[in-house]
């Protein structure tokens, strides 16, 4: 995906390396700030495994220069600082819409304290708000970034997490575990005449409907072997 | 939606005041904090607007006394920790079976540094992991509580945030526009003969295609107006 983030103003530098991880996380490597606040923001503890999205960050003095290049711009603000009458879009309708058509995107953030101002907004085509609850709307910066950043990969990354099946015991090593069940509960006497195939039909479908790994099933058994050795023989049927 | 979010050994206070926040953001208010590393972590900056989730967070000793009135509890880890038999839940996928079946569900996220353990982890019924890039694999605490948030919600926070559309100019409005340009183009004698009704049917595309809002329409309209009074009168209709 072509899409950079453009933070304006932003005055924690710990934000910014907070939203460089948060890019990386999600494999967005385009970081531009306008106009950042002092101090130097190239001291920043807070993003571990992402100071190469710091490293290359373009610094310009203005948005007009961060956006020159792309075709879509959206700006992000507070859901509640929205006029009544501007259309707001989401980041689900976003990444419904970069499904469909490439744009040269740039997300734009404005500062911590104040968000993007009219004039920011000005610039450009789109205003976008993540839907909050009216009684807290406001985001913190990095939180805002990583939630856009993971809508707009959402569906491609959870293709990429290849499901890894955990190993499933097999029918036959389920069914072994069980005999050796049946094996204590005689030995107990917790069979009762006649209940034996009602008992066994229903500890069977409990057992495979827990979807026990291979490792559950031979944990299981062992313990069932050390208790049938422990007890006493069944009296019905010793062997 | 029934859901806490529970915090294993958290370190960093802001990080505590981060996921406060994010919480409040998307409308969850339960936050059970297990075994928190000092110092005091009531005095915190970084849930404006959130104190409340804090300051009625419940603090336990350990993970089992936080989900013991849990019947779906939910260990989050970095994807690269998960055992290679072991099968990762997404975000997404949690989302999919909460919108099925309603479960006293608890999140369960681990400490800054380390994540949950494996001894943590036997308490949760499923691990779950976001989808990140291989290549910086591991998010920040107060992000990763954000992005959960977001996603349990997310479908719904969608439907709540209605669409205010903006005031789109009428037919009328734009025909008005249409015709008041038509009258500068011919005064500046952009109208070459017999090429009228092709640009006439051009220019009212454009215009309607760009989808203006009253205000647009309103402020072209002033200009237009402006420019027409401007000009020497149209050579060939002067009126």
């Amino acid at each position: 995906m072509n899409c950079k983030i453009v933070l304006v103003r932003p005055r924690d530098p710990n934000n910014i390396g907070a939203v460089a991880r948060a890019m990386k996380n999600f494999g967005f490597h385009e970081l531009t700030v306008v106009a950042v606040h002092p101090p130097v923001w190239n001291e920043i503890s807070s993003a571990p495994n992402a100071m190469d999205v710091l490293t290359n960050a373009r610094v310009v003095a203005t948005l007009a220069e961060a956006i020159a290049d792309c075709n879509l711009v959206i700006g992000t603000t507070d859901r509640t600082r929205v006029e009544a009458k501007q259309s707001v879009f989401t980041p689900l309708e976003l990444s419904r819409e970069l499904a469909e058509t490439e744009y040269n995107l740039a997300l734009v953030f404005g500062s911590e304290k104040h968000g993007l101002t009219n004039e920011d907004l000005s610039h450009c085509h789109r205003v976008m708000s993540i839907p909050t609850q009216p009684n807290c709307p406001s985001m913190n910066l990095g939180q805002a970034v990583a939630i856009c950043c993971y809508e707009l990969v959402r569906e491609q990354a959870q293709r990429e997490m290849l499901p890894r099946p955990a190993e499933t015991a097999t029918a036959g090593a389920t069914e072994a575990a069980l005999q050796l069940l049946l094996d204590v509960l005689r030995q107990i006497d917790f069979v009762l005449p006649g209940n034996e195939p009602d008992l066994t039909r229903r500890l069977r479908s409990s057992l495979l409907r827990l979807n026990p790994t291979k490792y559950d099933i031979e944990i299981l058994c062992g313990i069932l072997s050390r208790i049938k050795r422990g007890l006493p023989p069944d009296p019905h049927n010793p062997n």
